[in-house]
């Protein structure tokens, strides 16, 4: 089985836009076992379209398009591909119809140009927009005159704008192409999300243990972020779910507490499920990551729930009057050391009644390094009604990638202060 | 000049990754007059990258690949694109030394593994990587076995990390396209930055004052992203740099302050700089925002020098414990109110001493919303030494949109409140 993108728009060949329809769709997909082969994505234009889905004919079973069928002057994929597939175009009565309905339903006037999007290539399937007014459409290509031997493809041309394409394609297309182009057998994909652990040093240590599930047909990816490496164990056919399982197993074992959670999980939404679970409460105090960490759990629905406060004390007087660092820890070790960091974590389960306190404290750069704590430097501590613990990191990278990286060893921390994540 | 992008990653197949590549690389060449018309994914196999890299070369002066120099066996871009081109690979030990020295400078052992990234095609140009350890490659094709007449074309590697690539093309790789196929003659680019003002205003307000300009090759293109929108203004030939000169300063007579930037600045920047300029300090006290609006200021280097100090008073006891906030304020308003915003700004500079104060306090939802004050009510409050402004906004959108959104109205109002940006 084959499956190819083909995504329209002269904007996206600015950059002024972020194409999220590629990994949306590949990741729709992918979870039903249709992986992509290729994404191509080409501008509106009367060359691009029709050469970019001709060459994904040649090759696809499925072709998906996006974009193109609006009302505007570089809406042109309805047109080029009709052209290229040799279909006239011809007046679909019910498709005005429910265009009309979208207007005068809204108590807006119908404008003539979107009458455009009545008009159906000859032998399409017309896939209703219950969120616009273009329709979707799907054309079996039999025989295929651009693959060897003719052999069919379908092809699914969906609207641009997010809102109407997905519930378009899970309502619509989904069906559509699970009838039409059954999957060859059973597809099992789950991704462990790990932090704390190089990709290399992850790729040494599972390659032996790994090895007999690969022999038989598992497949692992990594994938490298700032602070994460994912691993996604991919298997087929027969025995799948059992050879991802035991690759699960094997990895939780090897990577132990970096393992923080699997598919969409992040790091914060994992600590704040913990946290609810164990009723316990949480303050910040942040000196280098400014905020950055308040941020990531208040991106978490429910996080009222858990953080008291979060305290941004970026100069030494904030660090003092919020926090009650002392002005001697300041002055004998600086705002940057293990016993500031202390003082701030301690700070803020006072000045909060939080059960548990974070505190970071370092030099972000690109100024203010020395040979004792260079750029990069940074102590975390944790403090909890048992006590807490300072580690001091080394994270030299640029502002963005110190915080973030700062901010996953600080969560990572606090889980284990929990004895979450199964030991530290 | 044609120019072409191939990102690599078999995790973009599965949309395990957002692919951020293709608009960023997109974006960087589109604004020095170099504009791609094609984008190309393809998983990383040995069938796929040799086969996508031959049909760009089939076509372009310029094809950017993405992703897979790295130490792992998903990473054959190297070797794969080296045996297309049928360039040996050789060991290089200056990278060798720098991937030892990327280590040792951090105190880690040096992984057998990466010592592959040392490996250079024959004739390859080697792009050192400032943040990480596999370095670019930049290859010229010449003659060029898949392209008619055997035109030369300009491969450039790039690794995957965004980290690593985008400070590589800006400070490597502009210099050699920009050197090796210099433009076709005068480009001008230059995106004026607004915020608090809609597309479709600035459209019907903008059409007509720059109708001459147009005619005479003026190309305007808007983009609308959260709480922000890009006027590009595009121009090539005799007189580019006029016209674009001219079509600024007729957009900046029409937005007025709502324009804060130009280019690739951000409302944040402009405003830390226009603070250190002013000799005034700044303090924030978010609730819903929690936390964003500090992390988005002490993103800009040197925010150090004008920010006091953020309290991220997420709960009631917070607003009163560290802000003073009165519970009689809280009990008769409620916490998401106009009263409770202005006692919070006041209660920021009070307690850190800053000159000026933000202060939000809104529902961000998904719950918390009533008749009287649904989910995205906020209130924002600014307080300066001459006194304050409070505004009432409905930003009801999820989460993440709902913390930007506001966090540009607070910046915006803070500018305001300083007098920059020209005005009120």
């Amino acid at each position: 089985m084959t499956v190819e993108l083909v995504t329209t728009g002269s904007e996206l060949m600015l950059g002024r836009v972020l194409n999220t329809h590629q990994q949306w769709l590949c990741r729709q997909l992918a979870d039903r076992g249709y992986v992509v082969d290729r994404q191509v994505a080409v501008p509106d234009t009367a060359e691009a379209i029709p050469t970019a889905v001709r060459e994904a004919l040649g090759r696809a079973d499925l072709v998906i398009t996006t974009g193109g069928l609006g009302p505007t002057s570089d809406d042109r994929t309805r047109e080029l591909l009709a052209s290229l597939l040799g279909r006239e175009l011809r007046h679909d009565p019910a498709v005005e119809e429910g265009i009309r309905r979208y207007f005068t339903s809204r108590g807006r006037p119908v404008p003539d140009r979107c009458l455009i999007e009545a008009l159906v290539p000859e032998g399409a399937g017309v896939l209703p927009n219950a969120h616009g007014t273009a329709p979707g459409l799907a054309i079996r290509v039999e025989p295929n005159p651009y693959r060897v031997g003719g052999v069919p493809s379908l092809v699914i041309m969906l609207p641009g704008p997010p809102r109407e394409l997905r519930p378009m394609f899970l309502d619509q297309v989904v069906p559509i192409f699970t009838r039409e182009l059954p999957p060859p057998g059973t597809f099992v994909c789950r991704t462990l999300r790990t932090t704390g652990l190089g990709e290399s040093w992850m790729e040494d240590r599972l390659a032996g243990p790994l090895a007999g599930l690969v022999a038989d047909g598992l497949e692992i990816g990594y994938c490298a972020r700032v602070g994460e490496v994912d691993v996604r164990l991919v298997s087929r056919g027969d025995g799948a779910v059992e050879r991802v399982a035991a690759a699960e197993g094997i990895v939780r074992r090897e990577a132990g507490d970096h393992v923080f959670g699997v598919d969409d999980e992040n790091l914060e939404s994992v600590l704040v499920r913990e946290l609810t679970a164990a009723g316990r409460t949480l303050a910040l105090a942040e000196s280098c990551t400014g905020g950055f960490i308040a941020h990531r759990i208040t991106n978490v629905p429910g996080a009222s729930r858990v953080l008291r406060a979060g305290l941004v004390t970026y100069s030494n007087d904030a660090k003092r009057s919020l926090l009650g660092v002392e002005g001697r820890t300041l002055e004998l070790h600086g705002a940057v050391s293990e016993a500031t960091a202390r003082e701030m974590a301690a700070g803020a389960r006072r000045a909060t009644g939080a059960d548990l306190a974070l505190a970071v404290t370092g030099i972000a750069g690109p100024d203010g390094g020395s040979d004792a704590k260079p750029v990069g430097t940074v102590f975390l501590a944790v403090e909890g009604p048992d006590g807490g613990v300072v580690r001091r990191q080394l994270n030299a990278f640029d502002r963005e990638t110190f915080k973030y990286l700062t901010a996953q060893q600080g969560l990572m921390m606090l889980r284990r202060l929990m004895g979450g994540g199964g030991g530290a």
